[in-house]
């Protein structure tokens, strides 16, 4: 464990400059089991580092905790000298739904639909509303600089180009911090579980990711209070549909001098 | 329901030509659930259509179904007009897990590892073992040709940006199935749950998909029987373990007229 790259032994083909084999380096992805009180919640498929962070964050955006005293114990299994088990005990269990579920807080019956999958991150009783609220502005060069700022944290993994990256930013642009992942939604989990654990006020922050904004990650963002969303690429349909609702301001297709605002505008202040 | 792209409102701005509004297409998100015998087994986030091929690509990668005649009945929930409650009943429950859990066959207790999520997959009863055994050999030329057909499939989500590829491809590189999806595993699902569904043999198949390549997309070419995996970008560290011990050969960057075979290569013929 531990280990965060790894090398392989490759044949690279080149169909005009013929036949090489060496080692390529490729980052490494494990499962993590979560358990909740000694029954498993989820396993999560996840680049190894900052697990700790990442289960707050997942438990967070689930809607089973919402601050850091919500959790009494986090440890790694001792049975094992893999730390691939980590074991959680809540001060209260009353969030843990019964069949613990990935990727969806809870859904209604017949007739599942965006929007009901909207309506469960408002009535979830973590919602934290602060990012819908917040009177923070931006003004349009700061999110054109982020992702530079992501890209120069993101040292470890630029050689494997595998890896998805989530920053949390200060209105000044400072990197409060930035974690990578093979998964986008385990990097999204890391940065707010990071802020959750030090008690940081998230309501004058930006997030930034690298890929795509889906719903999930919009609902992530909303539960940890954090009013900006930027993303490298495309949203989806139901990403800008939860933004609008949740009062998430969402920046897509951050590239170069460009951005294209995708909800709550009046957030970005252009030049 | 069926709409694959939706128009949203945005704001575009751009730091040295101003702000312009316009309506941006994005590719449309909506949740699935999957019934299995009345039991949620799962609710996925996926772009719309083909969800009957999704939901046996899914059933059969987590080792619940294995063939055609194993689903007796598949429809949408008739109690709405949505068409995201998909309701399957199954000739044999033996192989739904008792609290369904997405992304893993199964796993043991402590001491879980990546070795454990593979030997998951050897264990399962529907795993076939035809893709560790095919004797198929490609050319590598052929494998240089497949992004190119893989996009010419892409017709409607060109314009988004935002979608995932996967294609099912002959030795001759013609393509059987391209499906896409917001989902880089939902679209893979979507092309084994169509071979399933069409009773086609897969041992002399390449699978094609336009993202990186985990473990489960590994996984799920695995148990679909699929020799050949080639993707556009990099590979986790779990994907070429599970594929070396899968029997898969894991083509990885496949770009212009380079490629990085990262398993089995013997399968792959240079020029």
């Amino acid at each position: 464990m531990g280990r965060i790259t790894s090398r392989h032994k490759v044949v690279r083909i080149d169909l005009d400059h013929g036949v090489t084999t060496r080692a390529e380096v490729a980052a490494v992805e494990e499962p993590l089991e979560i358990r909740v009180d000694d029954e498993v919640l989820t396993v999560t498929m996840r680049t190894p580092g900052h697990d700790v962070e990442l289960a707050h964050g997942l438990l967070q955006a689930e809607g089973i905790i919402r601050r850091r005293e919500d959790v009494l114990i986090a440890r790694y299994c001792a049975d094992t000298e893999l730390m691939n088990v980590l074991q959680l005990q809540l001060r209260d269990r009353a969030g843990v739904p019964a069949t613990a579920q990935r990727s969806l807080i809870s859904h209604g019956g017949c007739g599942l639909c965006g929007k009901t999958s909207i309506d469960a991150v408002t009535a979830s009783p973590a919602y934290d509303a602060a990012a819908a609220v917040s009177s923070l502005r931006v003004p349009a060069e700061r999110i054109a600089a982020l992702p530079d700022l992501l890209r120069a944290g993101q040292t470890v993994f630029d050689k494997t180009g595998g890896v998805h990256a989530a920053g949390l930013f200060e209105l000044q642009g400072d990197a409060l911090v930035i974690r990578e992942d093979i998964g986008r939604h385990n990097a999204v989990d890391k940065i707010t579980g990071w802020a959750l654990l030090q008690e940081r006020a998230t309501t004058e922050t930006i997030a930034m990711v690298s890929s795509r904004a889906s719903f999930e990650i919009v609902q992530k963002v909303a539960m940890a209070g954090i009013p900006v969303l930027a993303c490298v690429s495309a949203p989806s349909s139901l990403a800008i549909e939860a933004a609008e609702r949740l009062g998430v301001t969402l920046v897509a297709y951050t590239r170069g001098r460009r951005m294209t605002v995708c909800s709550h505008s009046e957030r970005i202040l252009p030049p």
